[in-house]
């Protein structure tokens, strides 16, 4: 029988942004090239903290069901879904649809569509709401269902689906490999993530924070140096990075230290997303050495299969916490507290 | 005879930052790579302004005799200059030396030289003070010293070397070509030199302005498109532009929107270098489309030569204002109130 609810956890009011209630809603409709999962576990992302506490704007949908790191069984396809079989285990990340039809979406940048669709909390193009993986179901365009190989667990891929292809994505891009030094500020579930990875192409990873409290867990995930950022840390090191991924979500960054640090024309990457914006930046500091900031917005779809196969590749664990779903208030407050060592992810308890 | 002092216009204090006066100072040392160059004309450029009304911060030498856009005849050779001849018509900008040490300098990247020597208001590695072009004469090092090709005017060359390389090497650096769309921000000295060059390489250039006051002029620089920044100006424009120059001064530029208009991963070039640094840059609008944001800084001894050649063979014919050097105070003001069309340039009247 078609599959036309689903149940999940939601949020009314920002001003209770841990107040999850559990609601049961009418999905989108399931369209041709679109596919439902059931979802098994979901990764908990400081999105959804941004999202739920208002700290990104006021709601877009009557309600607000978070979660955009999906691991679960595709349960219906679409007729013109070619790939997936119902049964199969897929993940869904941050992004559920594109449009099609745009410069990015016809090159291989379906993560640069001009009119993305994204995990929750928005609309798909004829205005039926979306939400997101703190539930029983989720539908996505097959273009961002991805089949999970055997020997990852679900509860490793999962924070893989954001977490992990936001770091990915600029280290590929900006060459990570052998020979490169790739500079990773703030260590939390991105940061980690840039460290495994960046490790695994075979970089040299250097990790920045604010004070040594991180030093002994960076390490362990490989980074070959730890760096705290206090006055004067940029002093006699320009030049030397040939990229920097800024994962903290802060905007009092040393921005113009860290961009010393590039080698010429080289990038500085936010990938954090402070809710403030970003100030102090000097066309100096940038002219310096050519430096450019930038941000990434997730990876296209090659690059999300590469990372899944790179991880089961060089048997990439990362470093989470295992709650049952019923406890994401638990989750989303460790976020906002900053106590996650390095990633939530919410195991299933809806009854169906 | 050995030269050993110059002649200059002087400022000695910000707050009296028109009132010009002759002064006659000791040249720095010649030294064995360094070419002593007798100054017939020199540009007049936005640095003179905000250096000498103190709009950078304080003086770094005892008073400070500006321009950094000179034309004029060799008259000293040290003796490990290999390529040019006493009489000899040449051009020096707004860098005068490099470490030759560093990772820059090693590369064809001295424009990148982690420390810089340039035009003026500065000291060199001994700690000598080096003052610039509203003088009789200027040292530099070789690398820094260009030969002028014969059909191009002193009077039209001369603000090439900084205005026209500031512009000239972000162009070539981002592939401004025939097929590639540029976006210009900002019609004034740099700005009119990135439509004459961009438009020379070959590309569609678009000028982007406040208001259409600049239109005609814009057009008849070459530029094939102009657009008034007005509300909603950059609406269906989204991933159009292969690179935007930002010549403006200010900080208050809808830096957003200039973003959306590049297409993925291409870069807004800011060459203006406003007093207050940059604002209101948010994440979100460089995570879009992958954006960068980025500066330069002049460009390296290959991209002078190259731009000077292409001035020669495309006769490009830059808007100056030719002024006796003792008008300085006029040509600042110009600056000042905006009202350069599009750069000024002095001619040498000093006594011997």
């Amino acid at each position: 029988m078609a599959i036309t609810h689903a149940t999940g956890y939601a949020i009314t009011d920002p001003k209770k942004y841990l107040d999850f209630e559990l609601k049961k809603y009418e999905l989108e409709p399931l369209e041709d090239d679109r596919i439902t999962v059931a979802v098994e576990v979901c990764g908990v992302c400081g999105s959804d903290h941004h999202t739920i506490s208002g700290g990104w704007g006021p709601f877009a949908t009557k309600f607000v069901v978070t979660g955009h790191e999906v691991i679960g069984k595709v349960v219906e396809v679409g007729p013109k879904v070619t790939e997936f079989k119902v049964g199969q285990r897929v993940g869904v990340g941050a992004q559920v649809g594109c449009c099609g039809k745009c410069k990015a979406c016809k090159g291989p940048n379906e993560n640069y569509c001009v009119q993305p669709v994204h995990g929750y909390n928005t609309h798909w193009y004829d205005g039926a709401e979306h939400q997101g993986g703190y539930s029983t179901h989720v539908r996505a365009q097959e273009r961002f269902v991805f089949p999970i190989p055997d020997s990852l667990e679900s509860t490793d891929a999962a924070s893989m689906l954001c977490a992990g292809i936001t770091v990915f994505s600029p280290l590929l891009r900006n060459g990570a490999g052998p020979g490169k030094k790739i500079g990773v500020v703030g260590l939390g579930g991105l940061g980690h993530y840039a460290v495994l990875f960046g490790t695994a192409l075979g970089a040299d990873v250097t990790v920045f924070s604010r004070s040594d409290a991180k030093k002994e867990d960076a390490l362990k995930m490989g980074a070959k140096d730890f760096i705290a950022t206090t006055d004067g840390f940029a002093k006699g090191k320009e030049l030397e990075f040939d990229a920097i991924i800024v994962t903290a979500s802060s905007s009092s960054l040393p921005v113009n230290e860290l961009l010393s640090l590039l080698d010429i024309e080289k990038k500085l990457v936010f990938v954090g997303m402070p809710e403030e914006g970003l100030s102090n930046i000097t066309s100096q500091a940038l002219s310096g050495n050519g430096a450019c900031l930038t941000s990434s917005h997730l990876g296209n779809r090659q690059e999300v299969l590469k990372m899944l196969a790179l991880a089961a590749e060089k048997k990439i664990k990362p470093w989470v916490t295992v709650l049952p779903m019923k406890e994401a208030a638990k989750a989303i407050k460790a976020v906002e507290n900053n106590t996650v060592r390095y990633r939530s992810v919410l195991v299933q308890d809806i009854e169906a």
